[in-house]
């Protein structure tokens, strides 16, 4: 698998006081013990060398990656006025995680680099300096000329892949803000990703319920009956292969996945804490409904445990192979 | 294990026509396999017959079960005035489900059974012979003179536990439901279950956030800052080990589960989506907060598989199995 792209993916360092750049530099010492392919991180090479002794190769393009892979990670360079504390977020910090994360994204979208992978960014600190997105799938989205509404944040693992139809809501308001038109329109977006990023030609789509036990004919609920069941029809009526609504409850062991591709969940932690009990370590969040590719590992900035050692950098590998791997799926399909 | 109890368990056969029959003697049959002790069930002779070719012992009483347990399935006798066809429930059956329910209630009650499990029932049916609770929890709550919001519904797995606060509602009307008082009596439950049934003597509850992220303190809805957090602090400080809300979508991967003894969940899904994806095959229903113990399997009547020898015997076998570590744990304790 490495090597396989004509270019590079592009990662970046996300916030340089969290397990960003730790996990990025971990990534490339066990690049051939995680099988992944070639890769250029973007950011302050102070922020990595914080964290870790090994070598570091600067480039300017992200077509010199392939000849320093071999030497060090290949960094795109940029220059922030102070190098952060790992674990202290600051606002030069935010400053420099929003300009990796606008180039890793720019050099995508040139075709520069393969795809994109964000690390791990503070939105507390962004907000500070004017970021006005949710989160990075947005700002991602709104660089690429799409609508926020029209993407949608898969968490894909070994055996389970999740798409949340809403996503950062109270769950108070997640009944007021679902509708056919939505779930419909999700759901179209996550088919269509499974075709674009995953070459399944006729993907499976199954539909979780949004009360318990699928609302027991209308008696614990009616969205089932009045919004989550039309938007299935409809989308069937388009010669999708989709179907529920199921109870959520009974959707996720292992005979049960076998007969989906993607479950479309009605909220966050009912796409979450399936994907997250099963596969902690490897689950990826991948951004669908984009010109480009673009993946994250699924945790935080971690400031806790950041510079110590401690991080975890299967997740970050695990988000660079998928990266990968969809890229060359699309790369094959045009 | 096997018949480390002074008296067997009391096995309610459940709806006639749906899988309780068959599960329930495909345990006797596989009683070595998979560690059983000393049970009895309760129901028609006719409902096992008619699903199963192995024999039967007919008793009076549960003290008979032990000479009887090594030549057939010893079963106390209900008379229904027809036999039910698998697949087909009838008003007799449900008739015979809540005979059986309430025989083997008495026995626990009354001391001749260690503790009782129930087989699945059809609610549909029972509302129409006058039954007028939720589900069984309640009805066994009922017989032991208990209310039934002072119980709670565990589900219990090798590796999990989890525990709804509220449980069969629609979505929508979850937050409002859900009151300090309400979460602080559960978990006091819960802590007290996990000392009595589990003879956990320091039992560690953790509780969930009802909003993504716990509510990203308040920016994603408002419930853990007012309602979870005091009914966590409340326990506290009776001493109980309780910490919390924590965001629900990470706390069930494995090295998070090393860290309480049960899950205290907001609502239905949060609770059972995580037993069920990991534990679909041996999660045992475990009513806490009763004089007696009683389990039941964490599945319902399969009417659409009843009769075709394809039910899985191994969740009924781990409720069985539970309901006699609970019962000798209480036994040892009392």
């Amino acid at each position: 698998m490495t090597r396989a792209l004509r270019f590079p993916l592009a990662v970046s360092i996300g916030d340089p006081a969290g397990i960003g750049p730790e996990v990025i530099a971990k990534c490339w010492d066990s690049r051939e013990a995680f099988s992944l392919p070639l890769f250029a991180a973007i950011g302050d090479p102070r922020s990595i060398a914080a964290v870790w002794d090994g070598p570091i190769e600067l480039i300017d393009d992200p077509r010199q990656a392939d000849s320093a892979f071999d030497y060090g990670l290949p960094l795109i360079q940029i220059n922030t006025p102070q190098a952060d504390i790992p674990g202290h977020p600051s606002i030069a910090g935010a400053h420099a995680s929003l300009d990796s994360l606008e180039i890793a994204v720019g050099l995508a979208r040139s075709g520069s680099a393969a795809a994109v992978v964000t690390g791990p960014i503070a939105k507390e600190q962004l907000y500070a300096i004017g970021f006005q997105h949710p989160g990075q799938t947005e700002f991602v989205a709104e660089r690429c000329g799409i609508a926020p509404g029209n993407v949608a944040m898969m968490l894909a693992g070994p055996t389970l892949r999740t798409v949340p139809v809403t996503t950062h809501l109270p769950l108070a308001a997640v009944p007021s803000q679902l509708s056919s038109t939505l779930i419909e329109s999700r759901g179209r977006t996550v088919l269509r990703g499974l075709q674009r990023n995953f070459g399944i030609v006729e993907p499976r789509l199954a539909v979780s319920g949004l009360n318990p036990h699928s609302g027991e004919g209308g008696e614990l609920g009616r969205e089932e009956i009045d919004l989550i069941g039309p938007a299935i029809a409809a989308l069937a009526a388009e010669g999708w292969l989709v179907t529920g609504p199921y109870p959520a409850d009974t959707m996720f062991h292992a005979s049960a996945r076998a007969h989906y591709d993607a479950a479309l969940c009605m909220y966050h932690d009912q796409a979450l804490i399936p994907i997250k009990a099963l596969h902690f370590e490897d689950a990826v969040n991948v951004t669908l409904g984009l010109p480009i590719v673009r993946t994250a590992p699924d945790h935080g900035t971690a400031f806790d445990i950041a510079g110590q050692d401690r991080a975890d950098p299967r997740p970050m590998a695990a988000a660079i192979r998928m990266a990968a791997e969809n890229a060359a799926q699309r790369a094959d399909a045009a």
